[in-house]
């Protein structure tokens, strides 16, 4: 599926720059202008063609038979066995395991996008949704049971209810997905037109929804197979973490989730459904529609609203993924939206049929949930026995939840992107056709639902009060926000939209705070001090990039802007730079790292090595090549070394300066480290560009045997100012 | 202690050159005179004294309390800091916890070296043998039990053969201490007289020894613990691994072993043994040495050749560790040999009276090795019933084995370092004096340690047929060899000294094949297996670091040297060399990197872009400033946002040539390794650097916020050819 916000002109790393950064980049260009009009060749021709269309396409796409990811060709065949190995390369069994796993590595892999019919969109992105009747009928019941059959009288109005609450909250997503036809998540809805920190609680409720999604799915997919196989039922955890690890593999290898593969369980689940209730409904028109006698259990708690109010919420799970549809509007062929809304009508009527059969026949068969068995499992038997009709519906009832909580797997890195695009997530998850972005994205749900999933021993009963809250919190700010939109807008049909979209908001609003309240203790909690905990962290995070941004800004160090002429005062700048320059240089502000011009640059290569062998030579040969003051560093670990490391370099002609510093203890990189910072020390003005060379051994597994001096180094330096780290490969 | 070999002239990273080595690296000097004599000035005045002892020493030793390692002035506070902390530095009650276990962060240590008297030498040299008392003659009762009383009748006798054995054996090694002055550990002498091959059996040996000194000692101190307190016998396994940690903490905290806190438990250990034997014996005085009656387990062996074979085997592993002194001889004062012979002479003295005082207790004592208690806290108790007396000798017993265990930590780097030295091991274990060498051997120990003491359920008994195997096959070649140095040498006293050798060197082989054949199936071919297996891995990082030395060599591309003339005719290469360079750049044998003088480099320096500020602008001017030519690359992951980045680049006056390549499916580390590749292949003579901008954090958790384009571009660029990668740091 794979919709998308809209890339948006506002992606955090390469953002359009404003007005004024525009007059800074032009100021600075003319500064260079004057540079690279000097006598000295500060550009030189170019040895090539830059121009690449002559060579073979930057990518290609390469069949990646069913998966979502397709591979990007970027090296030849040694450097894509590389490139997807970790340190060290695994060798023979763990390959061989990785690869069934997770695949063939694919060499650099980026996200394939594609458009969907109806008839396919339909089952795809109704997974989420449909599947819900598997756990929220039994979850309004647990609760109505617990006051008897005084609790079980209320089920039916209670049902009502929720389904006129599927019913508004339906329309209301009609709405929004005509106002937002490139797609209207919760964030985007809220951002738009609430602000920066509904969007951010919206967002906080998804990202909750998400991990829920996939640990209740799982959860209740799990319950249908121990139903069905009740020996299982020990194996719940365990079971419950094998799927989450099943789908992280199948994430990580890049499933595609638009194949009929995808279609089939929710189809199947569809008439699993409507066969359970077709024959539920003619054996009960066989007893005149008499309920059937039930024996309850013991009545702990008498009617009352809070129970009312708690069996409403926990129903009200049943329409968990119903704005699937509205979030994913591109991925619908043209013309987008109007596809869009009746793929949305159709889910909306499969799920009130199904939602209100399932509630009837429980009603009539007087099924009682029960730890061992789920109320669906029940039905079925009853109507079934245990023949094949019993394991086709627990087998499509388990099948369409995990492909639930496989749709999970695709909105949540969406999101984290959209965040990332803000600013309030880690860019890394910014690129969402990047495998990186979604590969991290993945792991981090796959970390959080099995972590939820093992807190709660894996009970949907016990999942459930966590997951209204999440959900409604969304939904309520993604509706305000419409309603907000509609206001603002008061476009042709305004005023119905606005309508409709006020009383889906309101009665989401309402599931909110009641699950909020009448749950708090028994979970709600934990999906509160998360939404909270999601806002410190996400304001955090953009609160450094803030500070980031305003640090990377363009700034003209010489030059003083004039606040209003948007030319400035052209006053030579040429006169006034040489001794700006020259006094800049020694009292440099923060970390100096101020140079913008290349004649600013004072450069010193230090070539650290630590022997005489070719790829020394090699590096040696490259530091001089650069045409700048050039230091040889050597480390001796004793005064011998020493003195023949010298003699080796006046027999090789002492062409280039060399300090050899003998190394107390010795330690390596630390002496190193030193001299270095003692160069910087001496002339901060300088541009230290550390030069190493570095062995790359053929064999990826044999690169712990040579040096990691640099890779160490590099990390000692980098808090350093202006120490600019070069490696030259030598490749083995 | 730390007693090291000698460094030796010829540790592996900077090897003294060969006369063929030294005459290239002259004529390649000539070559570089020619260059740099060049109208361009390659050479350039330095703006910086490289003589940096103006500035604070280059390092500086700070007191590190009671540590092993010293700290080695490097950085600034602020560097000092990061360069401790792992990647997303912890926080908090990890940074908490972290130091209470490991101490505060040393900045860049070296380990501390120093010399002992002998009364300190003496008690932390022989911890590990003199510690062996306590499983060996329990180890040689336990087989001699399974024969009943007719096998216990051969305790004294095989006793007194093991206490031949000693004095043999300590006679060897005082000559080993003459002739190594600078410490023989059984791998030098091995590899020194025997060649190669015999030496890395013996050092495959020693490293299977240290592991199991570690397994054994505390399986063994874990076992004095648990006959006090028969509760925590459960716990075995749980408290032998808490053990490793406390020993692996400990060093990788960098415990200082010459202290006088290390000598105490030894010498409690001689007291409380010579307590329990003149206690043990005045008691037995008091029944005129009649041996007390007592209850012998079921007899299930006969007594044979074998059984008193195996007996034997396990009964000499009292004397490991007996082989401490010879390898720690310059950790002496001086005259250290002479030192180092006295000490070794009380330390087999010490051993022979405790062992044999041990023995003839037992036997008196009538004590049988049960699996509840040692025999040691069985004469304890004997003498001392449960008072004061029994808990020091079991407190004693236990810190002499954990001190045993621990001088192990010290050995196994050292070896480590010795195998680096030669090729045989990973260089990063080849300085000594690094934390990092110590680090990674003490977590390889430890790693090994825990292992094998969980798989044999930290059971002394099941350990020790696998101890006796590697200990005998070091001693063996180790006095194999001084036996072929003394005729080699054949000096004074080489008579007499080669015959004290041969005899140890035979009895230690006779016991090595006893262990080897009697106990192969009750474990001894685990320490088989282990050895055959470090053969092979050793040998294969020799060959894969004798390659590397080939490609490394220097070797001058453009003079063919003759075979003969030292100085070859000096046929003005000068003349030759224009058009063979020509071609050469065109025809690049290999990988190409054959470039030894900088004229024959040349440049294009690619800047990768995402966006336009401050960062970026610095790279810019820092790539100009080179001076060559310069390519700047941008990936856009839209049309739009190519066009917009054109604009952009445009407005800041076009001064560098720019390259922008959309990225299909939003990839952006595969198009710009497709592109650096094209250019390569475009012009496989250019040296292409890439120069990237890098932010770094002020705070290193913050780091990943950050895009790791750098790094993933370092990874995926590293396979290829002439690509010098170059990162230039912008810090926040």
């Amino acid at each position: 599926m794979n919709a998308e916000g809209p890339p948006g002109p506002a992606a955090a790393e390469s953002a359009a720059l404003g007005a004024e950064q525009l007059r800074v980049l032009r100021r600075v260009g003319r500064e260079w202008g004057r540079v690279m009009a000097a006598p000295e060749v500060w550009r030189r021709a170019l040895p090539v063609d830059p121009d690449l269309g002559r060579f073979p396409p930057v990518a290609q796409l390469r069949s990646a038979g069913s998966g979502r990811m397709v591979r990007v060709s970027a090296l030849g065949p040694r450097a894509a066995r590389d490139e997807d190995g970790t340190e060290g390369a695994p060798t023979g069994a763990a390959v061989r395991i990785r690869r069934v796993l997770l695949g063939v590595p694919l060499k650099s892999s980026a996200v394939v996008t594609e458009r969907m019919r109806k008839l396919l969109a339909l089952p795809v992105l109704s997974a989420d949704a449909l599947s819900s009747v598997a756990y929220g009928p039994e979850a309004m019941l647990a609760v109505l049971v617990l006051a008897g059959t005084a609790g079980l009288a209320y089920s039916l109005p209670v049902a009502g209810a929720i389904v006129f609450l599927m019913f508004a909250v339906g329309l209301s997503y009609r709405q929004t997905i005509r106002a937002y036809p490139h797609g209207g998540g919760s964030y985007i809805v809220a951002s738009d037109n609430l602000g920066r920190t509904p969007g951010l609680v919206a967002a906080a409720g998804l990202m909750t929804d998400y991990i829920l999604t996939v640990a209740v799915s799982i959860a209740s997919g799990i319950a249908a197979i121990t139903s069905a196989l009740p020996s299982l039922a020990p194996a719940t955890v365990p079971l419950g973490v094998g799927a989450i690890l099943l789908l992280l593999a199948g994430n990580l290898r890049g499933v595609r989730q638009a194949g009929t593969l995808f279609a089939a369980p929710t189809y199947a689940f569809v008439a699993a459904m409507f066969a359970l209730i077709g024959f539920g409904l003619a054996d009960a028109a066989g007893r005149g529609f008499e309920p059937r006698p039930a024996a309850l259990p013991a009545v702990t708690e008498t009617v009352g609203l809070l129970l009312i109010m708690r069996a409403f919420s926990s129903g009200a799970t049943a329409m968990t993924g119903i704005e699937a549809i509205s979030n994913a509007v591109p991925a619908f062929k043209p013309v987008e939206w109007r596809n869009a809304r009746t793929t949305l009508t159709w889910m909306v009527g499969l799920l009130i049929v199904m939602f209100t059969g399932i509630v009837v026949l429980i009603h009539l068969a007087q099924v009682v949930p029960g730890a061992q068995e789920t109320t669906l499992s029940q039905l079925a038997r009853l109507s079934f026995g245990t023949g094949w009709g019993y394991v086709f519906v627990q087998a499509a009832t388990a099948a369409v939840l995990l492909l639930a909580a496989n749709t999970a797997y695709n909105d949540f890195p969406r999101v984290l992107s959209l965040l990332a695009r803000d600013g309030y997530a880690p860019r890394v998850f910014l690129r969402l056709g990047d495998r990186l972005a979604h590969s991290n994205g993945i792991l981090l749900l796959s970390l959080a639902a099995a972590l939820v999933f093992v807190a709660f021993d894996g009970l949907t009963g016990a999942l459930i009060p966590l997951y209204a809250v999440g959900v409604f919190l969304a939904f309520t700010l993604s509706q305000a926000g419409m309603v907000v939109h509609w206001w603002r807008l008061r476009d042709r049909h305004w005023r119905k939209s606005l309508f409709f979209n006020a009383t889906g908001g309101l009665l989401s609003a309402v599931v909110f705070i009641t699950a909020g309240i009448s749950k708090f203790t028994s979970g709600a909690w934990v999906a509160i001090v998360a939404v909270a905990l999601f806002l410190v962290v996400t304001t955090r995070i953009r609160r450094h990039y803030e500070a980031a941004r305003e640090a990377l800004r363009l700034h003209p160090h010489l030059i003083e802007l004039p606040a209003h002429s948007p030319e400035g005062p052209s006053a030579s700048p040429e006169r006034r730079l040489p001794e700006v320059a020259g006094g800049r240089t020694a009292t440099a502000a923060g970390n100096g790292e101020d140079e913008e011009l290349p004649e600013e640059i004072q450069h010193l290569s230090v070539v650290a090595l630590a022997t005489l062998d070719l790829a020394a030579m090699r590096t040696l040969a490259y530091a001089a090549s650069l045409q700048q003051p050039v230091l040889a560093l050597h480390i001796s670990l004793t005064e011998e070394e020493a003195r023949r490391f010298r003699d080796y370099w006046t027999l090789w002609g002492d062409h280039l300066p060399l300090e050899i510093v003998v190394s107390p203890y010795r330690a390596v990189v630390a002496p190193l480290v030193h001299c270095i910072e003692g160069l910087h020390r001496q002339h901060p003005g300088l541009t230290l560009t550390v030069i190493l060379p570095e062995i790359v051994t053929s064999r990826r597994s044999h690169q712990f045997l040579h040096s990691r001096t640099a890779s160490r180094l590099r990390r000692a330096l980098r808090p350093l100012p202006k120490i600019v780290i070069t490696t030259v490969p030598f490749h083995l």
